[in-house]
C-alpha cells in the first residue's frame, strides 16, 4: 500500500491552489512554468556517490515543498494523484 | 533458460493493468507517458563505480516495481514478453 | 512563512531599476540579456560534493547580488515576487 | 587469425534466428529495434578506471549474449561476419 | 562601490583599440570573432574542486588580458562598461 | 622525420584492401562505415588520468589494427598518407 | 611584449606551406580540414586536475607541431599572426 522510491526520488502529493499554506505562499497564475506546491509522502535512500555511499535526501515525510511543474512522473495511487520526482526537481521547502 | 543482465540492468515481467496489486495502485489511462508495473525476475551485479566496485541494485527478485514506459528493451523469452531495464529507469518499489 | 532552498539554491528579492544601490551600479537598458540586481533572502546548504560534504554558498542573507536575468524560477510569496536561483546563476556580490 | 579488441570491446559472432538456443529465447519479429543473440569470441581488457586499473569485462569466451541491434561495428573475418561491440551494448548473458 | 565576482569569475575593464599596450599587441580588424584586450579589476575566489578547495584564479588585479569577444556578461558600473567573465574565457595574460 | 603524437593519439599507416593480412581479414565492401586496417607507426604517451598519471596506449609500433573509417585526421608525410587517431578510435588489434 | 597563455593553452606561430620542415612533412592540399604546422612560442601552466595540481603541457618553446586548422583563436602580435590553442588541439610534435 506504499511506494518506496529508488535513488534520490521522492513521492509528492500535490496541494491544490485553493489550499491555504502556513507560509501564505501564492503562485502567480500568469507564470507559464510556475512551480507547484506539494507534500512529501515517501522518500528514497538518496543519490549514489562515487564512494558507494548515498547522500540522504534533505527532506522529511510531511514536508511542504515547491517543485518544477513539468518535472517528474504522475501516477494514481488509491484514487489519489501523486508525483514521483528526483530531489533535484525540488526547489525549496516551505517552513 | 535464464537471462543474467549485465551492469545495473534488471529483467522485469510486466504486470497487465487487469492484475490487482497488493498496493491497489492504478495507473491513469489518460497519462501519455504513464509508468508501468512489473515484477523483477533477474538482477545484474550493479553499476560500476570509479573505485572498481559495483553498487548492488536496490531490488530483489520478486519485487513489484514501477518503471518508465518507454525505457528499456523488450524481448520474448519462452513465450513470455519481458523487459530489460537499467536501475535508473525504475521509479519505485511497490510495497 | 519562509522558503528553505535545497542544494545550492538561493532566494533573491529583485531590486527594481529605480532603487539606488550603495555601489551606484546602473545596468544599461540597451543590453538584451542584462543581469539584474537583487537582495538575498534565503540560502540553501550548498552544492553536494562527491565526498558527501556540501560546499556552503558563498553568500549571506542581505547580500546584494547581480544575477543572470533569465536564470531561476519566479514565485510570489506574501504578495512579493522573488526568484529561486542556483549559486552558479549569481555573477557577483555588490559591496 | 584473431582480433584482440581494445578497451571494453568484445567480438561477437551473431546467432541467426533459426539457431535454437539452450534457453529457448525467441525474439519478437515485430519489435523494431529488437536485440540480437550472439556468441562471444574475443574480449578486450576492460574499461579504464580513473585509478588507471581496468575493470574486466563481465563475460567469457563462448558466452551467449543479447545485444542491441544497431550498436557496434560489423566486420568480415575469414568469411564470417562478426560484430565488435562495447560491453555497455551487451544487455544480458543467456544461461 | 565594488563587485566581488563569485566562483572563478573576473571583472574586466575593456581596453579600446586606440589604447597602446605595452606589449604592442594589435588585434586584426578583419577577424570576425577576434579576442579583446582588457584590464582585470576584480577577481573571484576561484573554481571549486571536488575536494571542496578552490583553485585560485591565475590572475592579479591590474593584469592586462586577452579574452573571447562574445564570452561573459556586460554591465555598467559608475558609468564605466565592464565585463564579468569566467577564468576559462580568458585566453592569455599580456606581459 | 618523425611524428610524436600527443596524449592518447597514434599514427597509423593505412593498409590498402589489396594487401593480404596474416589474419586473412577481409572487410565487406557493402558496409557503409566499415572499419579500415592499418599499421601503427607512432604512439603518444597515453590518456591523462585525474591523478596526473598517463595510461599507456595498449598498442606497440608495428601492430596491425582496425579503426573507424571516419575517425582521425589524414596527413601526408614524406609522400605517404598516414592517419592520426585517438586510441578510442582503434577497435581491435589483428594478431 | 609577450603572451602568457592561461590553463593548457599554447601560442603557436604558423609555418607557411612554403617553409621546409626538417621532417619533410607536406600536407595535402586537397584535404578539406587539413592540419597546419606551427612553432610553439609560449606555453601555459597546463590543465587543472581535480587534485588542484596542473599537468604540464607536453611541449617546449620552439617545438614544431601539427594542429587542427579550425581550432584556437587568431591574433596579431607585433605584426605577426599567431594562434592561441589548447593542448588538446595539438595533434603531434614533429621531430
Amino acid at each position: 500500500m506504499k511506494l518506496n522510491p529508488l535513488d534520490d526520488r521522492v513521492v509528492v502529493e500535490p496541494l491544490s491552489a485553493e489550499q491555504t499554506t502556513a507560509g501564505g505562499i501564492v503562485l502567480p497564475d500568469s507564470a507559464k512554468e510556475k512551480p507547484q506546491r506539494g507534500r512529501v509522502i515517501a522518500i528514497g535512500p538518496g543519490r549514489l556517490l562515487e564512494s558507494g555511499d548515498r547522500c540522504p535526501v534533505a527532506l522529511a515525510i510531511g514536508d511542504e515543498v515547491l517543485f518544477a511543474k513539468y518535472g517528474g512522473t504522475d501516477i494514481e495511487i488509491e484514487k489519489k494523484e501523486v508525483k514521483i520526482l528526483r530531489e533535484s526537481d525540488i526547489l525549496a521547502k516551505v517552513v
